[in-house]
């Protein structure tokens, strides 16, 4: 097919794309705080439905989701993920413009939520405007699911796609995001860890007592939090948890390959984050480095909190105590499984009285970097950006994929407009317009060839 | 020496000691903030200065200390040692009537600061009224002591005493508070455990890094402060610092006599503070508990702060943690020389990155039960409480009481109006005003034998 047309006429309208983005980046949609949500739900509708798309607005336990759908040319259908929910602006002072009044400048448009996750959806649906302008139809069916929880753990999403596996069937997926390197050269994402993300609790009594008082007669939740943590982990790395790594599935031959490729990031990481004693287990880089970072499991302590924790010495012994414990997942470990092996291990270890809430969970998912789709997307990803394509068997974050991957057998990849400079999550949030354009760009393509192919 | 007159002069004149607490009272003084300290300073100069004291306002890198002496009868000297500056009053809300508007009401009196430490040093000044009233002049040489930073650790107190040893020379020394017990039974506290109070912190990075991106691959300052904290007390309270319990002097066979002879306050305790899991080690009272609470040294983890602390999950790993940690020491450990033995333990378990800052230290200090002095403290309060004396010959919290029984070589008893329901460093601070007038005549009752003996 000869995309020289469907170039062109994304080009010739990349303005309308980004008037229309800005619009969408101007409706706040905070789903931490609740904040603009069903206004949110209904314009990302409304924008759907002006393409000729059957939009449904599906209500859930948490905020809605937007389904839609279209069809097209050719019978196979696409199924694109995104979510229309952003991250709070918070804090404000330090954003340049400010965080719902989307501005462009040297090339870019800051915005909340203008890479995360809008400026992707609009990638989307500028790919769409020039298949319908340039060929009268899309080229094939198109489903849309875009949820408004994702920043939030994603609560609703798995039930939604497992109670409507029959209605989102489609032969592929394109993944909410995209992005390239620091040499702007295209990244393709294969698997996505799973999360069990828990929060350990402990109270020894109704309220803190004086130090001096108390410290050698009453137990104490700082201490208590601090043995049961350290059953946890030892100081080499290993995660004590009886069973803990059982179902883990290493990395094949062909991953291995694929992270053998991957460019060292090491160098600039340790840079970057100010990295004081290096990384961990006194690794400099390279292939090892690269299977540790994706294909070992975690345990991280994100955050401990007890007693007095502001300026100067108070003597008390606190009643309480708690800390946020994330735990990244690889194939084929299952969160609930993880969950129940750590209440039997704290259990055993004596620590009945720690209690564990979970906060989230996801399994991990991957897709066959051999599948058919997954080297149509790097192709066209190549003929695109005019570079060669990294391809990365795994990443260390998480997202519900694995519903879709679970119910639906389709293989997802990820195509967008994201970059290393992005400040996703971050104040100035942004995107690259050239990046955007390349990465409308590359949907088209990706669309074009999954129609005919 | 017969006390009838005095007596009757403290009861008749009443009103005015509370007039002027009132009046002492409404100034504040609260260390923390530096808010009124000059002030109160300048007022208690004031008060001593109009009773015929040589008062002088000593500056410190700290708050001042106000020094005061005069002369009386016979050539005994007695100290009093107190301060003036009081805890911060927050949270306002929860005070009945404003935290330095004193109001009276069923038979209390109602201040920040009322009981620690202002009632006590105005009982001071009455039992000393009623002596110059009585008897033309005070029973023997007074010096006071009064300072402003006992509430934020006594910073300046120790070098001020050591270098005006000579001008502080007393036979003995009243200590700033006194209480009786839950049946009003007066005690006599005669020592206090040392402090070495420590914040440890780590950091691992320039800032937070994604836990998905950097699980596996970053170390993690809440980690390294687990690991670091494991170290220092195993689960069975045994605090593993080398080298920690070798200057542990154990309690005489006289402290053991006066620790069983404790009213027993364990079952108490377990209602007050809703103790979930009982007393550490299975214990439930009795001697060993009260020997347990004193004469061990302890190590208390205050506080722990790191990462994300808020509600729900932040998938963050954070770049710096830190916990308060507090070692209740016993003599004859010397808090600098436990602060050296941390550093090198840490250093000797490979937590050379944890870095400790010392907050404040103080050394054990006691009085010998059978001191004369001690005795006619205990035997006077009996007189003037009717009640029998409970002798403890150690408590649990600290003060610094070590440069006076160092540089000075005093006995130091405890007299006042403190009792347990007084709300000290908590809203609705308060004495009871009969308690209040029988600290007085206690005060003036040992002033009068003190001054013959």
């Amino acid at each position: 097919m000869n995309y020289t047309k469907i170039d062109q006429y994304i080009s010739d309208h990349l303005s309308d794309s980004l008037a229309e983005l800005a619009r969408l980046c101007a409706q706040p949609s905070i789903s931490a705080q609740g904040v603009g949500i069903a206004e949110c739900a209904q314009l990302v509708g409304a924008m759907l439905a002006a393409r000729g798309f059957k939009v449904e607005i599906v209500p859930t336990n948490g905020h809605p989701i937007v389904y839609a759908e279209a069809e097209g040319a050719s019978d196979k259908t696409l199924l694109f993920y995104n979510h229309y929910d952003v991250q709070p602006p918070e804090p404000l002072e330090l954003w340049t413009t400010p965080a719902f009044e989307p501005t462009i400048r040297e090339g870019k448009m800051y915005a909340r939520g203008v890479s995360d996750d809008k400026g992707h959806f609009q990638s989307r649906l500028a790919a769409l405007d020039a298949f319908k302008a340039v060929t009268g139809s899309y080229p094939c069916r198109i489903k849309f699911v875009v949820e408004g929880e994702e920043e939030t753990s994603s609560a609703s999403l798995p039930g939604f796609v497992y109670q409507n596996a029959e209605k989102l069937r489609a032969d592929a997926c394109v993944w909410e995001f995209g992005s390239v390197d620091h040499e702007n050269r295209p990244v393709q994402y294969l698997g996505l860890r799973g999360i069990c993300y828990v929060e350990l609790t402990v109270e020894t009594a109704d309220y803190d007592a004086h130090s001096g008082l108390a410290g050698s007669i009453f137990p104490n939740a700082g201490w208590r939090l601090v043995w049961a943590l350290n059953t946890l982990k030892d100081s080499g790395e290993r995660i004590l948890i009886p069973g803990f790594y059982e179902d883990v599935k290493p990395p094949s031959a062909r991953d291995l390959e694929l992270l053998a490729a991957l460019p060292d990031d090491a160098p600039d990481l340790l840079t970057r984050y100010g990295l004081k004693r290096g990384f961990l287990k006194g690794m400099m880089g390279g292939p090892e480095f690269q299977r540790e970072a994706v294909f070992v499991p975690t345990c991280t302590i994100c955050g401990l909190t007890s007693g007095y924790q502001e300026k100067g010495a108070k003597t008390v012994l606190p009643a309480k105590a708690s800390a946020k414990v994330d735990f990244r997942l690889v194939p084929d470990q299952d969160p609930e499984d993880i969950a129940r092996k750590l209440r039997k291990h704290l259990d055993a270890q004596g620590f009945e009285d720690v209690r564990i809430d979970v906060l989230g969970t996801e399994h991990a998912s991957r897709t066959d970097p051999d599948d058919p789709f997954v080297q149509m997307a790097i192709r066209t990803a190549r003929d695109v950006y005019q570079k060669e394509v990294i391809v990365a068997p795994m990443v260390g974050g998480s997202g519900p994929t694995y519903p879709f991957a679970k119910a639906l057998h389709v293989p997802i990849v990820t195509v967008g407009c994201g970059y290393p400079g992005a400040r996703v999550h971050a104040p100035d949030e942004n995107i690259v317009i050239s990046l955007f354009e390349l990465g409308i760009k590359h949907t088209a393509h990706l669309l074009g060839e999954f129609a005919q192919g």
